[in-house]
């Protein structure tokens, strides 16, 4: 198998599939990111780390990557449903705050939260709420084709019609129309549509509404399918590579952008479709009114009742990696505890590969780097790129105790595929402000350890010296009954 | 004078006026941010932070502060004329990149340089590609109010109606309309206009030209001027508090900003406009082609030939705060250290105000508050708030050795006015990273102190233990002819 060979599994296609982008050497790939209107939860590391592997693999397979991720400030209605009130719209009249600073605030904390999780920024984050322009021309280009109708100053696709010409609208979703119509609730509004089942192009603004823009058919404002097919396509093409997102867009929304893509394109928009699975929290669906709603800040601090302690971002994306993103994921205390002993582990044999001495032969396999890709050729098979990374860290310390050899050249070989499996592929570092505390703690002990040595020889000079010393770092150390102990200003 | 007594030199009025807010409590202010095509230099340094400085204290002073600093990621044209290369446009095709990509890149570059100078994120920061629809708007007003007219496909303001109607072209910036004609340069498209000063509204794209949307002109992009307009609008109303800018920006740009306002809205946009002075690098100006163009993160690191050190980010916020903001401000090696200097006197004095012993009456004046606010009640003097925080710094040291006393609770309040100066009002904070380097340096330097006298004493078992335990901490040292030196892995 070549090295490019990867496999993908295709959520359109119902299995893997050898990857061919449209164009030699290039890769467009578009994401529905998060709406901002509350902070980054768990729900959201998951898809953020499934997409950015997914990112930096096909970088280091050597493509050039745009990668597009929205950000959803405006339109994202309440009970993922065409009606009810616009949930950043919401939350501003509640906090007497402009709709777009609340949506900013929570864009950059979420960005914060990325940052943290060593995710790396797409190469363009467009806001739904600047594409409105973009979205109307799609409204009118469905209406041109037929496909849409309006409707007391809204518009709505007319999946019944889309069906009936297409016989697309499933194809994604594997959903047959009866039963969409059947599972669509009556909602305030509804009497505006032919079919239950036909969704919101654009819909008028209520007079409470805030977010809001004028247009032929009224002041109002996209529905929420609409963006991604917008955004996509003016960032990416009519058609394009791979669309990612979580599973639970699969219905109605990914299903949606594809009727529109055909309708307003007449192409489906994206060649592959990749959805990441759902997590669950010790066994149970996360929600507010479950106690179970835990903010990355919260896990990052330990500041929630469901944690018996803090865990590290690095934690958190380890812990995710350690699944396939197909898999269902649950988090417990117990654990995020091993995911972190592991990584811990992990690094303490990546630090000590500088210390292994080496031989003139070579005892161990070298193929880390093969079998690693292997895996992630095999639809991104991360929990077995971390399994191969373990036996090298079997490795490690067989080469340390001197139980096996290896030599000069194959121990840089092996140092760098490491290195570029755990950091590149992976993403997984140590974290800075950690390591600094680290160096500083070491240093400490040492610096204590000679200061209990002069006291111990009555060498009351030396021992005062030190105190003050470290007094004008900052640092001041107290001598107590179980010892001495630092501490810093 | 009341401590809210705030009074703002206002560039419309060529005076000091006393600052009224249009709505009890509130301050509505809009500042133009930086144009995305390249990275962020020291001329973008000093309106971020010339109004961080007037957001933090007008925050301090209690008011409730929306606080809108757009992002120029289209429109912008070459030779700051109406006429040229949209810059960004030109770069992407230059890397061969989506223009959306370029300009995501070099927000999140300016961002990153903003918060290390530690510059608050505004309330908004809206982009002008994402206001299209709301540009769009304007336009078709001012044609409604008869001041543009459609020319070949673009649409232009038309200066001499509207000097003619209401003699306000010219009240911003004190210009007379016979020397704005004398000055306009000949460029391509000059033709399409009645009159040189005329400016575009919405400039219909040439077919090279990547970003475009469609209006009922022309596929174009707007003119430069209109995305202030309509973002200012947007967010803060027809008219708002305060707007700023660099006094670059006071003509055209500020005064065709009014222009548009009084025609679209019948209303001057803000009430009080302020304009911080421009900076040079040794007496020149800065420019590419003077080979004086400093990007921040060259200063930061030191990576420039212009540069003797590097300088951090906090040493740059001082020194751009020693100068009041409508000055001129000249960078120089010299200038910079003799920042850097009284920077880390000032914080050495402020660490060390805990180590001040306190008795039972005060000698000296705890008056530092009061001049403080004073000197920024007039017109954000930051120069004088530093001489008041050194007269501190004095006190503090007389304080420690003795020449004067204080008692406990004044001590109290002398530390918290101190703080609340230092970082609450002028934002200048110790950084992080930097301080716990200074923290290592200072620990190795006492540990590499110890290991020398047991050199000189030839005790070898102490020296071998401390490079064996440093090189466990990942630290490896090096006797050299000029002495010991130690790196990090």
């Amino acid at each position: 198998m070549n090295k490019t060979d990867l496999y993908i599994y295709n959520t359109l296609k119902r299995k893997k599939e050898l990857f061919e982008p449209l164009t030699e050497g290039r890769v467009g790939m578009y994401v529905c990111g998060p709406t901002v209107y509350g902070d980054a939860h768990l729900g959201h590391a998951r898809p953020a780390i499934t997409f950015d592997i997914i990112f930096r693999y096909l970088q280091f397979l050597g493509y050039k990557v745009r990668y597009v991720r929205n950000i959803t400030d405006v339109g994202h209605l309440e009970n993922d449903a065409d009606e009810g009130e616009d949930k950043i719209a919401k939350k501003a009249r509640l906090e007497e705050l402009e709709p777009m600073e609340v949506a900013q605030y929570y864009t950059k904390r979420y960005l914060d939260a990325m940052d943290a999780l060593n995710v790396l920024r797409p190469s363009i984050q467009p806001t739904a709420s600047g594409h409105i322009i973009e979205q109307i021309e799609i409204v009118k280009r469905i209406l041109d084709e037929g496909y849409a109708y309006v409707s007391n100053g809204s518009v709505y696709f007319d999946v019944v019609k889309y069906q009936r010409d297409t016989n697309k609208y499933g194809i994604l979703s594997n959903r047959v129309i009866e039963d969409m119509i059947a599972t669509t609730r009556e909602l305030d509004g509804q009497g505006e549509k032919h079919n239950p089942a036909d969704f919101a192009l654009w819909k008028k603004a209520s007079p409470e509404h805030i977010m809001r823009w004028r247009s032929e058919w009224s002041e109002g404002f996209p529905g929420w399918h609409l963006e991604c097919t917008a955004m996509s396509q003016k960032y990416l093409g009519e058609q394009f590579d791979i669309h990612g997102g979580g599973l639970d867009l699969l219905f109605p929304h990914h299903e949606s952008e594809i009727a529109q893509s055909v309708c307003a394109f007449h192409t489906e928009p994206a060649r592959y479709w990749i959805h990441n699975n759902m997590i669950t929290i010790n066994g149970q669906k996360m929600g507010k009114s479950l106690g179970n709603f835990i903010t990355l800040e919260e896990i990052f601090k330990g500041d929630h009742s469901a944690l018996q302690q803090a865990y590290s971002p690095m934690t958190i994306r380890f812990f995710i990696l350690q699944a396939h993103y197909r898999s269902t994921l649950d988090f417990s205390n117990e654990a995020l505890q091993a995911a972190e002993k592991g990584l811990k582990k992990m690094f303490e044999a990546f630090d000590n590969i500088k210390r292994i001495k080496t031989g003139d032969k070579t005892s161990i396999e070298l193929d880390l780097m093969s079998k690693a890709t292997e895996a992630m050729n095999d639809d991104f098979n991360t929990p077995v790129v971390i399994a191969h990374l373990f036996e090298a860290v079997r490795n490690i310390n067989l080469l340390l105790d001197g139980s096996e050899s290896i030599t000069e050249a194959d121990l840089q070989r092996f140092g760098d595929d490491f290195s570029t499996i755990l950091q590149t592929i992976l993403g997984l570092c140590e974290q800075e402000s950690g390591n600094e505390q680290n160096v500083v703690n070491g240093l400490m002990n040492l610096i204590l350890d000679i200061r209990s040595q002069a006291r111990a020889a009555k060498d009351w000079n030396t021992s005062d010296k030190l105190r003050d010393e470290l007094s004008s770092l900052g640092i001041t150390i107290k001598d107590g009954k179980d010892g001495v102990t630092w501490s810093r200003d």
